[in-house]
């Protein structure tokens, strides 16, 4: 199956080290979020939503691991099991808040991938499909969040 | 970018007009993640959570359009601002219930897409991640839940 991004994100972010993990961890960073023009209609009533999933490309993405230690955790888990970039089919998935539409961009808040990163969709994240009452975040919810640990892809 | 599925989802759900719409309306309906072999060992911990994110193809959906009538809404919407199979990167996002792991397979519940579906990622759904508090859902809050018009893709 051929993917073809249809924009770019761009993001405070220039590199892997200063990458924030997970969009609660980059709150306030700002980002844009460029359709190329030929989509541009696909954008009408998308700045309805107060939040979208983006789906991107980890292009920047190292070696896949079916299991191994992550940001949070020096536990090993499966790439299933975990948010990891170094996956089987590299698409990223993100929620963002919605600031603004100017044309084909959408100025967004809580940016946590590189700049340049390649965009493949945009969704609506709707709180009657999307908010799961009482989900419990498995081995996530064991561990205190912490910072990327050095050297860590 | 190439994308080449890691599986196939399994559901009862053998043509569209039987498919429900979004997992809410897909309640109860179970589902069979069927990972290939070779990826099997990535679903370690996997059963820890309550919920995942499966990403797959919409790889019987229609023509592409940028705007138009949806599901819930006679009024057209711009594709980034719907869940419509017909999108540029056809990719489907749905939250489903894990009920349990059976060595490559994982049983789940609120499966709304087609049988034989091709499966590229499963994520785990991180409360902390992905429960928006007070997010808005745009105009699909002004709108009542329906079941799919008769003929609509």
């Amino acid at each position: 199956m051929e993917i073809t991004p249809i924009g770019v994100i761009r993001t405070p972010h220039r590199s892997k080290d200063e990458c924030p993990i997970q969009p609660p961890a980059a709150k306030g960073a700002r980002g844009r979020v460029e359709v190329a023009g030929e989509f541009a209609e696909g954008l009408k009533d998308v700045d309805m939503f107060s939040h979208v999933y983006l789906l991107y490309s980890f292009d920047r993405a190292g070696e896949i691991k079916l299991t191994r230690p992550t940001f949070l955790d020096d536990r090993p888990h499966g790439v299933f099991a975990c948010r990891h970039p170094c996956r089987p089919n590299g698409i990223g998935l993100s929620i963002v808040k919605v600031v603004r539409r100017e044309g084909n961009v959408l100025v967004v808040e809580g940016v946590d991938m590189l700049d340049e990163t390649p965009l493949l969709d945009i969704k609506p994240y709707v709180p009657k499909f999307d908010d799961i009452e009482g989900a419990s975040g498995g081995w996530t919810d064991t561990v205190s969040w912490r910072s990327k640990p050095e050297g860590r892809e």
